[in-house]
């Protein structure tokens, strides 16, 4: 099969998901022996318009362990041309003849599509807008946790909780769970902070079981994923002591953990603020760093595909 | 030829030229075959004081596909010991230490002859000052590119079209374009924003011949190539409406590129506003994507030269 | 001897000194050399929370010269998920999977103490806090220059002249010193601007010989290291008028040079500002810019040392 962008989850299909997770397998076995200079002639450009440490040095701890190179700016609308009012397009027409591949953290829904028109060179979507917007390898990096940890993506059941109205890896990883049997998906939230009617609707012509849910007390002993999300003050209207008894609601400390079975394992996309206890870390059900560490192999995995294809 | 340094256009005599053309030549072949290793001891330093993502980007991806290693500052006076009152020539004397070679972006005019001054490795001049500095390696694939895609410079007939009197890009290709036979050089813009006199002295003083002109619809038939350049706003001192005016008499679309000759070529150092309608990119005498990409074979060719000097 | 992490320079003991500048004299033939490709598998992180390029670049350069690849940001704090509320102990556990090994230049005063406790890679402090943090790495190579410079280590008379109240490198300096047999350190500098009393104490208790000076005109002639620090405006609470009197006191220019006996050494952590004439640059016993010169081997000596620990 050939890749020649990464845009959105939806993307990819089963048989495409099987590739990417043996690819993903092999990385793992490059990582642990000190990875290959296989991709010394290769170059990845990370174009970031909003700044994102974390997923900018995923992407390029991936590049250099192929043996790539790696050519990068922070803030790109800050410190690029568009402040001079340059189009996406123009900066891409430009940078393609800069690298061998664009990885793009683009302010705007539909820039990397827009970039992906235009791009001489494959362009690996790192996250767009705010909250409509796709982070389709972050959705992929907890699908192959999920997939890693449990062994199984049919019959799932998965959790999703916190803010699911502005949850950007919540909405892509739905998007691909969806594609899967029998998989079952409790939206657990403030009816305020709920998943959105597009994504429902989504999921119901695609016949995927799901429930909007308030109570997480209730949820958790059904489910073997549960996927918690930040809250953030600012996106909760209502007063200090409703938020503080909403945080209460929701929080995952080493009582929370009780009420769960021994074999559900807890993700979460990070960076974390209150939502969970650091106590809960020593738990081995804790899943979420080892998430992000998957993000390595995963992204090592797109860009060797992508830049073969 | 050694080349110590990159400091001016006009640094650069004939032969030099002649000799820094073969060698981006033989670079295209290089980035053809997929780069090389043989720069992977050599460090390049982009000390940029002003950012510019786009140079900063085509120096180092140059260095790469040379199988150089960069570091890299995207915004140095913000960044560095500059706000502690560091004198550029302290600077340069450490960061020497910690790189073969020095592409540096000063914010003033003289910046790269200081540097350079001081510096125990080369320094290239990746654009200074405002409006009166000095953008050689620009001016370097600006010619490049006319060289390439209509194979002379002797007898040369080409217009610069915008804010004249701001444009460094400009300056900098017209000194390199009065070294060669027989060329002509039309100005094309509002008399306030016309090439200012000391760079039309030096045109007098070494017999080249130039026309001040306001009129672009009657310069368009007699041109080989047509240089196109921003006119921001704010360097605009009338009215509005007389901005909008002043636009619509420079703007390139369809229409105007009827007016154009089939062999000429229209050129633009990027970014570009809204001073070209994007339906001349299809055009093919649109040359200025085509530009672009020759910056990564000019920088790579300047990069060996002072390397091995 | 094994090295897990760089964090004080109270943690060098003299073996490990030894061991230190055997090291760095390696480092320098394989610098002469034209560096290794040994570390081509190794990643280093640059995680800066303040930025400074020189120390970075420095970093960067020394990992470069070894074969190894950089991830880098020039300002996590205001670019990184620290501003949604993350800790340092989990940025770390997830950039832990990017590198290995993670540069640090924290905010905080025992920053790299706290991301060492939960590190699954070497954790170096390139400096940390203000006044009272740490800078190992500096004072490191202070030592190593002493050490080049002058062949001797032990019976040394250092004078540490300028804002010592606030000097970190001043402090990780003494330190060091005082591990050395029959050490003298003269601290010069106005009253409200001298020497803390907890590193005074813990010399005391060392017995380590010191003394407080106003007057530097006649220490000099006592001394074989005079190390020169910045005093900054903002940190004198006194008028200017008294601001420029005391600058005046404690400037190097030619003359203040004409004091100092012939083997003598003038360092100085650099940037200065305006405490040593750019005249004095020439005298050959200004080893200011050959000390930041060492900066490279004694990190290319560290890095070694924790990558094969």
């Amino acid at each position: 099969m050939k890749l020649s962008h990464v845009i959105e989850s939806q993307q990819f299909t089963l048989p495409m998901l099987t590739e990417l997770f043996q690819r993903a397998e092999q990385m793992e076995r490059i990582v642990r022996r000190g990875g290959t200079q296989d991709y010394n002639h290769k170059i990845m450009a990370s174009l970031f318009y909003e700044p994102s440490t974390r997923t900018r040095f995923s992407f390029e701890s991936a590049m250099l362990r192929l043996g790539g190179k790696v050519i990068s700016t922070e803030s790109a609308s800050t410190f690029s041309s568009v402040s001079l009012g340059e189009t996406l397009e123009d900066t891409i027409r430009v940078v393609d003849d800069y690298a061998d591949v664009i990885v793009l953290r683009h302010n705007e829904v539909g820039g990397a599509q827009r970039a992906a028109a235009v791009s001489s060179v494959s362009v690996i979507n790192a996250g767009e807008g705010k909250g409509g917007g796709q982070h389709p390898t972050q959705a992929l990096l907890d699908l192959y946790t999920i997939y890693k940890e449990l062994h199984k993506l049919d019959g799932l059941k998965v959790a999703m909780v916190g803010n699911l109205a502005d949850g950007r890896t919540v909405r892509s990883l739905s998007y691909l769970l969806g594609k899967f049997e029998r998989v079952k998906i409790y939206f657990v939230a403030p009816p305020s902070l709920q998943m959105k009617s597009d994504l429902l609707n989504h999921l119901s012509e695609h016949n995927v079981w799901y429930t909007l849910e308030t109570d997480l007390k209730q949820v958790l002993p059904e489910v073997d994923v549960v996927y918690v999300t930040r809250i953030e003050r600012e996106r909760f209207t209502g007063t200090d002591a409703d938020f503080l008894s909403l945080m209460r609601r929701y929080f995952f400390d080493q009582a929370t953990m009780q009420l769960l079975p021994q074999r559900v394992i807890v993700m979460h996309p990070l960076p974390r603020s209150s939502e969970i206890d650091p106590d809960v870390d020593k738990d081995n059900r804790a899943a979420y760093f080892r998430q992000a560490q998957n993000g390595v192999v995963i992204r090592m995995a797109l860009l060797t595909w992508v830049l073969e294809s």
